[in-house]
């Protein structure tokens, strides 16, 4: 049950990034519960909370990223009933304008099983110092 | 019950910022679960897993540290069975030398409900830029 619901939450937490890489809103929208409580920060970025204005910002994001790759290391999960946690180290490859930057990001992930679907309820993005 | 529930991790994650102010490694080590599987990112550091590490990291802090104020803004709080996630902007007002530094960081705290306490299991605080 425990293996079971791990490998469910490793699924989602693979979906979060290729919703990510896809930079396609259409399929961040499917990996995110639609609810009041949901939230998000983004390296550097103020907390968004509400799923409209956790929305805005992916949209954001994508209109301004050319491209974006997630390398993942030092992935842990944890499962407590409905709720799982997931931290894990980012190294991405992205362009926004014409030089690819890269950069090294640590994430707490939050997912919630709601109905029999691990739903992302708030991603916590933030920048390592000196990489 | 979800009410008083509430009310409890409002008052761990208060004891957490208490025990920050503090600088006394003695009262973090009464706020976090002493649990291979806690982790800690301070702003700008690498992923921090395990307690042992996750205490060296506060110990480190407080050694560096003269004084250390929080304010804390826009605090919500969700329970789910055992398993509660704060998210809360810090205020700071730091000593680390001679000069006193004031900045804004954004907080996860995990908390789990472990006997009849809430202890805490993952904090992710990041700086926010321009602040």
């Amino acid at each position: 049950m425990l293996a079971q619901r791990i490998e469910e939450v490793t699924k989602a937490n693979e979906r979060f990034y290729e919703a990510f890489e896809s930079l396609d809103i259409a399929r961040m929208d499917q990996v995110w519960a639609h609810l009041e409580y949901v939230t998000c920060v983004h390296p550097g970025w103020a907390l968004r909370s509400k799923w409209s204005e956790v929305r805005d910002s992916w949209v954001l994001i994508f209109n301004n990223t050319f491209s974006m790759r997630f390398a993942l290391s030092d992935v842990t999960i944890q499962v407590a009933g409905d709720i799982a946690w997931v931290l894990c180290v980012e190294h991405i490859t992205s362009q926004q304008s014409d030089e690819p930057q890269e950069g090294t990001v640590i994430a707490t992930n939050l997912f919630e099983r709601i109905g029999d679907e691990w739903l992302m309820i708030h991603h916590h993005g933030s920048a390592v110092m000196g990489q």
